[in-house]
């Protein structure tokens, strides 16, 4: 890689296969123009770069890559399997997925290919191997995406995929009579009598932890193929190795990057959603020791058959882009920078229209660009700092996503319901999965950790606590095992014991039968879910009335363990009481909290050796103020802040 | 069967393979303490019984009943034929039952298979065999119960099916030209040269004769597969047989229960259609002499997936628990006594939580259990007692299923727009089918009967009214033959000749454009539906404009006919006018109904030699009132009372 | 053909083979009643024609038509190509179609057979034939319907129609590289080696082009198929031959038409859509120079599986009768004449019921007998006569179909936005396809013609534009190829160039971020879609605020050119905008529009040698006003009217 590129990168995603060469001089002209640094390429080429089985073609690459590097902007090249050639599925049929019933997908889209297939592999791995040999030390590039966008809907159901899917559960449940116990499969007579024996979860009301199982099982198959492209890059290149995800809340993050050097990601949102964006950023940043790339994001609207969205307001292309740099990146890529001018998604939003026009936010891309550098070398001498996390983990997801407690309750909606108000207080909090050290916060927050037999969390969150961390520990948590099974002696794994408290038992109640209260007499409002303990002196909220043996039962606890303390909610219950909650977590675990208004301003405090600051994100089009302890310089447009700082809508400070 | 256990029995589903041994004496002694004295066990646990074809192992299920019955809790056992081993369908793959495509459903759930192949037939015939020589004389069987809520939903498409579909069919029209006339297949070249032709009504505009032909076989198929393993249990047993059916509008009831002893029934209904399983309890006490059990009703909320229900309020468990008990059956059986701990249903309310706590119900079902022996007495001495009756048949649910009138009337709403009214207005109707002898009723309602050609009713019916009886019918009765064709030389079948009306055409008008009056001059509303008559003196309704040639037409008609009478409401018509008409029949037919307020309350007469009384079930949470005629004595509190009585939601008076 | 009948045809629907043969002639004299003179028969009664391969019995049939005509009934025959018996598919299973998996539809329904096998069109042709030979020369035989109400849903997925569609694509693009190219699909490497190896548009994210050409090919096997039948007929009769289609949008009803001499037409539109029924009527009078017939349409509510409409209020029946008529057809006739007695379709809306009683609309029908009479010679010696048209083209909804531009917006929606209003403000417009020829024409519409590349439309506009036309482009026109793939060195295929504008960029905007406002200053309003233009003096519209880089741009603009003048109109904009600009271009094209008020009144200004009129109908229940500009008579009435008249709801006048 030359010396020449560096971040932040301002970056597009670019198809030279899908334009006449005639074009690409003047695309690379405008992108210059536009201030772009860097552009994706190749991820869904493998036909114009193999047309025939074993006969490649990159001189046109080169030449494209040539070109873009001649023009000072940097590569990130995609391998292309996601998106085999005709003659591939020609020559193995069986490299298409099968639906439930057993059917093959067909050429024509992406992704259409069973991951376990060997064929599919061989020819993945091949054309791989044969891209890196090609590129993988051409100073021009500086990343490689593996494939694109790889994840599990409902996964394969080929005769393959049925095969390692038998030895992934002998390999997990050791012999077959282990399996029949976990999943308690007397219930139904569902008991098997081999792994050979285990069908498709399909055409059955079929078991949940069979279906959770099979979605883990696909999930580590795609890792699989992606590590497997990893290790052939990986002796051809310098270059960070990636794979673009999206939030795909079923896959282990943790798992997938193990094998990759720098994490990728695409988001699509809009102003509706902005802060999800932010949450997955909040996430992404503690993976790797490496800043991570927003690989593909929107300037205007979705159009992948239709024009669905809308033009974004104003200002939401700049923040946008400015959050991933704010949470801990280093780049931010739009997808796309020129309509395809036939086919697929026609009418997607981009930086170019087919017929080669600026688009509407093209003055914002060029401030962009210019603002990149202003701020460059702050972002480069300092990282985001937190003292509060959110647990999220994907082996959570899938346990909610088969066997969740409330039907209207899902797991992006329970993690939300903590993440939101953290946000809008102006807490920035890492967004941590189970095997991430805690040592370095104050403040963790476990919104439906429906298992903690992960990571050994539950013996390291009693320790932590013990040692002076505060834990606030959301409804549902810590009532399943591993696999999602239930505790036949105890309603919590480790909760009661630890706590020193008795539950009684659960309520739902989105009727709202029962009425409870603060300690100190507010009323608790309405409430969809209760888990009830018998109340002692730490008990925070108490049921009053509403069903008799309910009342006098606590659903909210505080108590104080060794140098720390568990906030135990076991309530479904208003933004506004788990603000209250979160409020009073944060002066329990020492941590100040700064002046924000208007619940959308992004609070991002960055520090580094020497240089310590803050970026702020107004990110719904709202406006907001926030405070500043003492003056300091926006590096963006130079001007000195103190005092309260009234943001406008989708605004952007860099304050040092 | 020991003399030891007697009604009635307040139950619960166990699943003792579901848990370790360890757990069962503890679960037992919670049993005892919330006063449960009948266990449903069995029904799913065909592995345990039968590890291996032809190996059986009992000696478990001995160790419970045992255990059950030393602890003085009576059993009813089941027959595990819903839920087959994995070695079965690996044995015969075509047990599965076939999909409209012919694609097989796979091992996992419940009732997967087909009631006709013989090969499921066979081993289902053989474990009830031995299931029925090792319990059939076990002193704490006081029941059995053949598989569990079989019905049929699309039905099975296999080519076992398909060739006794044709059998059936041959059966029933004799020869294929019968067939093709009687289902007018001239229409669209849809003749058949031979039964063998006719395909499975799937992938096609399937003519409706055959789409109901299709729904009626196949539940006579389950009907016969039940039947068959009845016939088996019969000289094995003295303990009643039965099946535990569900509001399976579509099965014939009548039919079902031919074979079998015993009514057995689930419902899950909540606070919001209580008054629904009331009307299936009208029916269930109809077609036994012999007491009906409800062999499933939730203490909590339903959550066979997740938990889609809520808290239900306090009260409601014991009036729906003394619902089945005032409406003429015996027993209530809770589904279920401890929630699973692993698989299927995991989130379903119990009367224990998995960790073997008590739920929140519990007092409430102790305190039945206590009820239950203070009317002990009072029930078995007396019975339901009634002059009214409602229609209702399986046949002519089948025929507006496949061939409804209106798109957005349903059999069910038609038949529950009568039922409703009369009991807000304290009536107590048996719900009968076709077959049902009409003698000991003043007042018949009919609505939507469709087709009367079922049992001679047409005929019945006529001579009940010239002996006096008052015949209410509702729109769209009487308008097809028993498989759903049309007449084409009248309107109805009898209608028109046993009251001397003529019949002028039908209106949908769910847009209200016509109007109409009572005979005072009363407006008659906005109404949906019209049959029009040609008026003379005996119209108690006429439309007076909104479209010129119905203009003079009647909706409604009174006509006395020898000692009795029939009411045409020939109008799909408001809930008041509804009641106006009820109350006109029941004057007419001599029926006093009885003074309540609030719509809510349950009148349940009851009378037995020398013993006379009336339990009132307050079933919708809005409280009411009810007039005794003479002081009477509360069997459950031991109150005296007289004059208007007013009932707390969820009240539950037996008065004496 | 006999000459003693003439047009205007009042007929119904009459499937003798549904109703015993003693019902005939009770049946016909009820016609006569009703004023009926054609009846419509045969098109489904294959089997009784054909009971064995070639086994044929006409008899019955000609005793039906006999009858029929003894009684002076004219007949209209239908060849039954829509309805195999069931033994052509137990010869030929191959003959059913396949869905997207390749499972065959089954026996019992309706066009369920694949127009293109050969074992069907085999027997087809026979029939067809055969039926012609038997019926051609009866003189009491005014015209012949093939099949019935043939067109493309998804298409048939068998062999036989992928080797077909792999034909037509080497016909259309000549060699596989050609195809390529075209639909791009060097993008995610979609490329094909040879036109056997396209699959099915199935089972994947489907390349647009290819759904689209899948659409077209399909409809053109069905064109073929009837073409096919009407070569048969062709010498074996000289009554006129068509097929009775319906609003199937995707269709070409030119090359259709082509082979054919008469349209036929049904709908079963209501009072909520009449004016739907005559925007189609607009179209149906272009095709062919002779006037169409109305085969369906129905006098009541719709019914093919139970009543899904509501009674129609008094009146429209006439209005309804009477619209095709008006717009340049000669034949109106019901579906059905009596309702069928069993089996599909049993609740549909007749003149008579299934028990041969008439319904409420039997006084409408034969008022509408005695009316047609009256203005039968001067319907015959005038046409509508009009000087604007709207353009609509079935691959403007083919590529609209596929790859539309805003999810919301469909080229249906698109069409009727401007031909509503024009009809609201008492134009009549031809709606005219792209190969119409265009002198007599001084104003067009093209609502979102998104191609022009259609029989060299755009250089036959340009032309007659600078001959004097006036030209309003709706938004998305002349933004595609005729295969819906977009210009990749300009926006539009010719507007630019023709107007010397210069176009920006596109916004969707349904959230209504933008202003703009009228040269006059009005504001524009709310608007979905903006087509934004770099703005002179003629622009008509121009956006002041909502996003700093589109102010001052033009979305609509009026340029003269030559002696005409070409509005673009780059907008979705309301109602009234649009009437504004349609008032301004009826002012600029010398278009005067009569008085009318209302917005539910059809103007249909007849004129033929020496007589000149104007039929009237009130089409939604509304009522309005019309200002005669000279005294004329009612023909219907024979009342004079002059100045403003008022019209009842679904009034109808015939003014001379």
């Amino acid at each position: 890689m030359a010396a020449a590129y560096h971040a932040p990168y301002l970056g597009v995603a670019y198809y030279p296969e899908d334009w006449d060469v005639s074009e690409i001089d003047s695309d690379i002209a405008k992108m210059k123009e536009a201030g772009i640094n860097t552009a994706r390429i190749g991820e869904f080429a493998w036909y114009k770069m193999e047309p025939e089985p074993g006969r490649y073609e990159f001189g046109w690459l080169h030449d494209v890559v040539d070109r873009l590097g001649a023009a000072g902007i940097a590569v990130v090249m995609g391998t292309p399997s996601a998106t085999p050639p005709r003659w591939l599925s020609k020559l193995y049929p069986d490299i298409m997925q099968s639906d439930e019933n057993g059917i093959r997908k067909q050429h024509g889209g992406r992704r259409h290919c069973c991951s376990n297939n060997p064929h599919y592999r061989e020819y993945s791995a091949r054309i791989a191997r044969k891209l890196g040999e090609e590129f993988g030390r051409d100073e021009h590039i500086i990343g490689w995406q593996i494939d694109n966008e790889i994840y599990t809907d409902v996964g394969c159901f080929c005769p393959n995929c049925v095969g390692k899917f038998a030895e992934y559960l002998r390999e997990k449940y050791g012999n077959i009579d282990n399996l029949n116990r976990a999943w308690n499969l007397n219930l139904f007579s569902q008991a098997y009598d081999s792994f050979a024996d285990i069908p498709t979860p399909a055409r059955a009301w079929v078991n949940p932890h069979h279906k959770m199982e099979w979605k883990i099982f696909h999930n580590s198959c795609h890792i699989d193929f992606v590590h497997m492209q990893a290790d052939i890059l990986r002796p051809l290149t310098d270059a960070p190795i990636g794979t673009d995800t999206m939030p795909f809340r079923r896959m282990d993050y943790r798992h997938m990057t193990e094998k990759l050097d720098i994490v990728q990601f695409n988001h699509y949102n809009t102003e509706a959603n902005l802060w999800n964006a932010a949450m997955w950023m909040d996430h992404l940043r503690t993976l790797k020791d490496r800043p991570f790339w927003v690989t593909e994001t929107a300037t205007c609207w979705n159009g992948s058959v239709d024009i669905n969205q809308d033009l974004k307001p104003e200002g939401f292309c700049r923040a946008n882009s400015w959050m991933p740099l704010a949470l801990g990146g280093e780049a931010n890529m739009y997808w796309l920078w020129r309509t395809h001018w036939a086919g697929h998604e026609l009418t997607h939003g981009s930086v170019l229209s087919s017929s080669g026009r600026p688009m509407h936010i093209f003055h914002e891309v060029q401030r962009l660009s210019r603002e990149y550098a202003l701020a460059a070398d702050f972002l480069q001498n300092t990282k985001v700092k937190t003292a509060a996390a959110l647990h999220y983990s994907a082996l959570n997801y899938n346990i909610a996503g088969e066997q969740s407690v409330l039907n209207t309750l899902t797991y992006d909606k329970a993690v939300s319901s903590f993440y939101c108000p953290m946000i809008c207080q102006g807490l920035r909090p890492d967004m941590i999965d189970a095997r991430q050290p805690l040592d370095s916060y104050k403040l963790i927050v476990s919104p439906m950790m429906m298992t903690l037999e992960e990571d050994d969390l539950a013996e390291r969150m009693a320790k932590w606590v013990q040692d002076g961390g505060v834990w606030v520990v959301g409804p549902m948590s810590d009532i399943r095992t591993e696999i999602g099974t239930k505790y036949t002696d105890r309603p919590y794994g480790m909760l009661e014991k630890l706590c020193g408290v008795r539950w009684k038992y659960d309520i739902p109640d989105r009727k709202h039968y029962l009425h409870a209260v603060w300690k100190d007499g507010t009323p608790f409002g309405e409430c969809d879910w209760y888990e009830l303990f018998e109340a002692d002196e730490d008990a925070l909220v108490t049921v009053t009335d509403g069903y008799s043996s309910a009342e006098g039962l606590a659903p909210v606890i505080m108590k104080n363990i060794g140098k720390g303390a568990v906030i135990i909610v076991g309530a479904l219950m208003s933004e506004e009481n788990r603000r209250r909650i979160l409020t009073l977590a944060c002066e329990r675990a020492g941590i100040r909290l700064p002046e924000v208004s208007g619940d959308s301003i992004l609070v991002c405090p960055r520090a580094g050796e020497g240089r310590e600051g803050v970026i702020l994100v107004e990110h719904a089009g709202r406006g907001g103020t926030y405070r500043c302890e003492k003056p300091m310089l926006d590096l963006l447009s130079g001007k000195e802040y103190s005092g309260v700082i009234t943001l406008a809508p989708y605004d952007v400070l860099v304050l040092e």
